[in-house]
């Protein structure tokens, strides 16, 4: 099973690395762009089929070595 | 209009960060762990209502800044 987790920083930390990208598009011309964010997306293959199971074990694994709780947050999905 | 960006290494790149995290995972006694791959993940929010513009300004930015070709490939959603 193939879960997806995506780990965004929480709304209200500031994004430094996201706004160099702005930034940078803005002075490429881009003038539409109101905001932009980058996080961090990963793909997660597991020997489980349960998907109750492969979900905890990911959950897990983001809250032991992934995300950090007190700045970002995450989403999984199955993919 | 908001979208994501998922940008991903192509499926025969080496993914050294991937590897790591995986390796420091079984370290930790997570063993149902096939595979895991690390990617980026940008959201965009563009101050443009047509669905069809937005993703054309959103592809228009990866090939010109986000993505690296080469090695990535990337997909946007609307969210």
């Amino acid at each position: 099973m193939k879960l997806a987790v995506i780990i965004t920083l929480k709304k209200d930390v500031l994004d430094p690395q996201g706004k160099v990208i702005e930034q940078t598009l803005q002075n490429m011309g881009i003038n539409s762009l109101k905001n932009l964010r980058q996080g961090k997306y990963i793909e997660i293959e597991l020997d489980e089929l349960d998907e109750k199971k492969a979900h905890n074990t990911v959950e897990n694994i983001c809250k032991k070595l992934l995300v950090n709780l007190i700045i970002e947050e995450y989403k999984i999905t199955k993919i």
